[in-house]
């Protein structure tokens, strides 16, 4: 854990330079507009420690698949993040000395990430072996306005010379992964231009063949006052550079502007790609840097006008909670139906693939709440038209007629991922993308989703299911073997209770679905079942097994039991773990954490989370109460669930704490692992702990509820969030709960189990001493 | 399936040249003595498919693990099966014409192993692009006698023309694995030296710095008179030749004898190597390749005399289980403790490390009974050896207190797999290894091994079973979590029956041997429980768990189970699998395997095998009749302990239908994997089901016993076994049964359940009518 990263309420701030945290700072200040991002690479020459990456949505690498042993059904090829060519590179010479911060003295370094504008600052001095010192301030933001679009303003000033600089503004395209599985690089060359201060080039990936162009227009100031330059075209494989010098003299400074887009193939014909490349760059060029940077100030306030969580009481938090809505947004902005969340966003190209099921458990109740209602269809509508990809996946491992598995890790619907006990088994997942359709028209009320394209969807997972399960005629009961919950603690274990649950609610839910869609577009609903060869036996089928499915339970506890089997285990508690041996999946090895008892991820807290309607709350707390002590929470998803379920059983202070473990997971470096990337997904668990966790957020019968506490170290918060058309300001202080209502639509909304009018661009205030004495209980729900 | 070699009682034999076939005749007609060995590349140049293949015992090369997803746990290198220097090399030219078979037009070609001397005999007629033709005579073979040795006879007559013949007779260390995980090259040059008709060549592994030097000496014959020779010193990387030219007329004979030798630092001073080999090519060139091809005969004939088995009526039997044995003792001479017994022998690289479990359970069998009685013993004193390595690598997954987990595959200890599932999991290799004490000392009487080696490794044994095994308070007993059984088609499962009885079996046989000890050897024993700080509380423990051992059944059908949860599998049987979709393991995916029913090979009915004595024939009989229909003997481990059951159980024709499958495996490439070598450990398998099984051979209380029966397609079948210092030649015929006492040591032997005395240098004659109609049972047991 790290503990360098000033608290600001709306600012990430990192004083002096510690190469040593570099990397981790280059995952932090990361920026990206949901089109394509990039790590706080430094603009001019490092030769120090860093993780290069630039990445540009959809754009991705099939990587031929590394084994140790070979299992039939791994895919031979799986898609890769991949790292795209470097736009930001300026490489400064004082004189005939580069500028390189591994090799000069720095003092006086600062980056600034504000959150609340998407824009990078980076300050210092620094003196070079010569002794001539310069002070450099860069600025710089992908525009989510015009999001194919990039800055950079890049200042000088020699304090201690005059001489004469030389900067060579670059693209470099002849960069490779860190995580090439064989050594290998993914672009090729394909064209390039150099024109005065504009440079163009254009690379393919090998086998994919996407193709994509960057470019860039550059300008040059000196105290403030354009200049005109004159390049020298400088070309090296796949690079393209324009270097020139200016004479300064001391306290002067002289200004570099780099205005650059990438744009791709998956947008626009290969052949125009050049041509509208330069339109882009003309048209940013056109406005300038400053119109710009003041459309990216208004957009991100816009934003957070959807989407802020204000924290009154606790810096340290009300930063946290920013950074994470922040991250979502740089990721992911619902634009493209072809996108999606990847673990590591824009931050680094570690896991491959860019969708888990992390997008539909975790992210799609935050851009619900936060985002236009088209932002979570469009991660809806990217699975289905991934459908056929996955019944060919479910074909592959011997399903048939029209079943669909949904691929573990995906980058276009193909499985990315070779590690048979999650590849193969990590079935859940299956479940997930169907509960986010259930979620989406729980929440938006849509239900012709359903009709468009949710039933062909659950129709093919609901297959899967159907033909995953068996018949034990020893049990005269329907079992599921050969799995692997969300606990990856355990591998092939027969009768998960999550996924047994999760089987039987699709069947469930698929049957209603086909019924609401049957009564809304009759028409619609039988071409769909025709085209499916769907016959009604399939429904007298899912409902056998829905009558006569097993699932394992201690009667005597009173608990769901995780899988067969579970209570043969030594019940040792995380507790008698000794401080060394944690966490356990660096500290032991893979057999003994799989015979052991503990949990990786909630597993039957997460059935319980997501079906919490179907249980009474002392069944939620038997089960609480037992699987909590045997959860490591070495998943940076698994806190947020224990955190929405403590808060419901009244336990604010385990609540809380569990909050905290993911709040500032990548701020502080918790893992020891930011230096990789961010860990995207997880930053929407945090801001369900807040929302569904602390304020007790809900939807039932189309209906918001709240259900709030305060955390003691915080005076209020309050948290924006759009439903059914409403903008909704909630905030719980001391004194109760205020919920303002920012538009003409009015609502009814539910608090502590009673029901309230909210009238459009009203107010509804409950008062109630939300201030309580350590451990005290909140009222019963 | 192929059926290209034809049937002979002493002989492999193929006639005609298809290149296709020619990386499976490679494996099939390698060479070994268990020093050194080849597979059975061609002496010339050959641009066509081949495997290159030379490997020097014990020499092996670390290889950086190569995996998908790390598990914690895994070594980080393991030892593979070292690829070494070609020393059979010759290049041959006719005038300026390379000799090359893939390129010639080839006639009359023949490759003949006789098995009766160890020798490979290849004749074939060339015609070059040229229209030059050649007679060519090859004859080679790797010295029992001089284990360190090799030599060829290579003899050339033109047909047609007269001309000038260049010789390059080389040793090539410029090679590499075809299974590099990093494509690296693992031998660098140390030194060479060519000095008139000598050559040699020092190499040395990367990482584990085993130096090899091999060498070779030449000799030139013109219709069978040696001629001088004026060789060309030929050096290139890696590698040293020498080049000759002779002229020849039409039908004049050339002969080459090239006398070759591989030493190792394993078994010589560094330093000393080179001084050291050019002594061995001394005296092997003084003795000449007459005398030492003499003695290869006759060394062999020796072999065959303790270990032929003779089968009349059936020549393709005969040969393939001639070509079993004979595979065998290639592969493993027991001259060495540090050596065992690959499962590719010196035939191909394949699978690395040199050691399964293989070893214990069907090779040990081989060896006791074909082989002076050291042979066996060196093969369990290897594990003693390992024995500090095994805790090592118990201790590295969390055991502790000299705990000892035997790898799963091995050369110097070390582990050297790297399958989760496998690695840690597959853990009842450590009984078979305590098995295979156990069964050493049942046929020998040699007790005394128990204090000089056995009982220490037997308590590191059970120490790991004792920490492996939990108490399971909800079933009040004690189980064994997360296992892999011999049947590999189910991974990380729960209290596999064969494992759990194994585990407490240990336990016993510990037990009695530390007691069997103690009386033998007090002092020792003594010592011995005060190095491994054994405490006798460790007995009662012992005790505990054997009597709370929880073994799962299932009582309705009065079997044992697999493995809990077994039964609510789908029960479907082998026979309703469509052709189509076997093999299982290429046609399935491997989840799909998992969940399914099929047995890969024997499990319980393994563990009722190795303790056939605990179960009455009708409990055997019922598991027998439920097992066999769900087993795919998809390892060629499987049907041998299903061909020795159904002969305990009276079903001869399914006893002999086992046999089949993997008497001609490699013969006839049955897996359409030979071409990566011949599955030598599995060669063991089916001598078990002659002897074991069609024999019905067992040692109870330290008397031979015999209940045979004759397979229908066979007049008779006889074979030679050493017992207790006795050699017997037993013989089973449709008359009765025979056995021979060939030297002065009485015994007494039980046929069917009849104790007979056999006096030194007697015969018993049991007349009996083994002819038998079909199907017609053979009498009970």
């Amino acid at each position: 854990m790290k503990n360098y990263i000033k608290a600001d309420e709306w600012n990430i701030i990192e004083e002096g330079f510690d190469p040593h945290l570099n990397k981790i700072s280059e995952s932090i200040f990361s920026l990206g507009n949901g089109r394509m991002g990039q790590r706080a690479n430094f603009e001019e020459t490092y030769t120090g420690e860093t993780l290069l990456g630039n990445y540009v949505a959809g754009v991705y690498y099939p990587d031929k698949t590394r084994v140790g042993w070979w299992k039939n059904g791994y895919p031979e090829y799986f898609a890769k993040v991949l790292n795209a060519a470097n736009w930001v590179g300026i490489e400064v010479k004082l004189d005939d000395e580069i500028l390189d911060l591994a090799t000069a003295q720095v003092t006086d370094f600062k980056r600034v990430l504000n959150m609340h504008t998407g824009v990078l600052e980076r300050t210092f001095t620094a003196t070079l072996k010569s002794g001539k010192t310069v002070k450099v301030k860069a600025t710089r933001f992908c525009s989510i306005v015009d999001d194919e679009v990039g800055a950079i303003r890049y200042s000088i000033t020699p304090l201690n010379f005059d001489g004469k600089i030389t900067l060579m503004p670059f693209i470099d395209g002849d960069i490779k992964n860190q995580d090439s599985n064989y050594d290998e690089k993914f672009w090729t060359m394909v064209a390039d231009e150099i024109t005065g201060t504009e440079a163009y080039i254009k690379l393919r990936t090998k086998k994919t063949e996407f193709e994509v162009c960057t470019g860039s227009n550059i300008e040059l100031y000196k105290n403030a006052e354009k200049v005109d330059i004159k390049v020298e075209a400088v070309r090296k494989e796949k690079f393209v550079g324009q270097s020139f010098s200016v004479d300064v003299k001391a306290n002067e400074e002289i200004t570099l502007v780099k205005i650059a887009a990438n744009l791709s193939s998956e947008n626009y014909p290969k052949e125009s790609l050049l041509k509208e490349t330069k339109a882009v760059i003309a048209k940013a060029t056109a406005k300038g840097f400053d119109t710009l940077l003041k459309e990216q100030t208004e957009a991100w306030a816009t934003k957070w006008e959807e989407s802020d969580i204000i924290i009154e009481g606790d810096v340290s938090a009300q930063q946290a909670i920013r950074f994470n809505i922040f991250q979502l947004f740089q990721t992911y902005t619902g634009k493209d139906d072809r996108l999606n969340i990847g673990p590591k966003g824009f931050t680094g190209e570690k896991y491959g693939g860019s969708t888990y099921w992390d997008t539909e458990a975790y992210c799609v109740p935050f851009y619900l709440a936060t985002a236009p209602q088209e932002v979570s269809k469009n991660l809806l509508v990217y699975r289905y038209k991934q459908l056929d990809k996955a019944i060919e996946n479910a074909t592959k491992l011997g399903f048939k007629d029209g079943a669909a598995l949904y691929p573990m890790v995906t980058m276009n619907g193909e499985e990315c991922h070779n590690e048979w006990e999650i590849t193969f088994e990590e079935i859940h997942r299956n479940g997930a993308i169907a509960f986010a359709i259930y979620n989406y028209i729980r929440y938006t009320g849509d239900e012709s989703y359903l009709s468009d394209f949710g039933l062909e969807v659950l129709i093919g997972i609901t297959r899967f299911w159907k033909q995953r399960v068996n018949w034990s005629s020893n049990k005269q009961q329907y079992v599921m073997l050969g799995v692997t919950g969300p606990n990856e603690y355990e591998n092939n274990v027969n009768n998960n209770w999550y996924t047994n649950l999760l089987a039987t609610w699709c069947m469930k839910y698929t049957t209603e679905a086909a019924g609401i869609a049957k009564k809304q577009q009759p028409q619609k609903y039988n071409n769909l079942l025709k085209r499916l060869n769907f016959s009604d036996q399939e429904f007298a089928d899912w409902a056998d097994i829905i009558e006569k499915m097993y699932y394992p339970e201690d009667e005597e506890r009173g608990i769901f039991l995780q899988q067969d089997g579970y209570l043969d285990k030594e019940q040792t508690l995380v507790k008698d773990l000794p401080a060394s041996e944690r966490p356990i999946n660096q500290k032991w090895s893979w057999d003994r954490i799989l015979r052991s008892p503990f949990i990786k991820q909630a597993d039957v807290l997460q059935g319980l989370y997501f079906f919490e309607e179907d249980y009474d709350l002392e069944t939620i707390r038997r089960n609480f109460d037992f699987y909590e002590p045997r959860t490591v929470h070495e998943s940076s998803l698994s806190p947020c669930v224990h955190s929405i379920l403590a808060a419901k059983l009244n336990d604010e202070a385990r609540a809380y704490e569990f909050y905290l473990r993911t709040a500032r997971l990548d701020l502080d470096d918790y893992n020891n692992d930011t230096e990789d990337g961010l860990h995207i997904t997880s930053m929407a668990g945090t801001w369900m702990s807040v929302v569904e966790g602390f304020a007790g957020m809900r939807v039932r019968d189309g209906k918001l509820q709240f259900n709030p506490f305060l955390p003691e170290k915080w005076k209020s918060f309050s948290f924006t969030i759009g439903f059914r058309g409403a903008t909704l300001k909630v905030n719980i202080s001391e004194n109760g709960i205020n919920i303002k209502n920012n538009n003409d639509i009015a609502l009814e909304i539910g608090i502590r189990n009673q029901l309230y009018k909210l009238e459009g661009n009203a107010e509804l205030e409950i008062e109630e001493s939300l201030k309580k004495e350590v451990g005290s209980p909140k009222s019963e729900v």
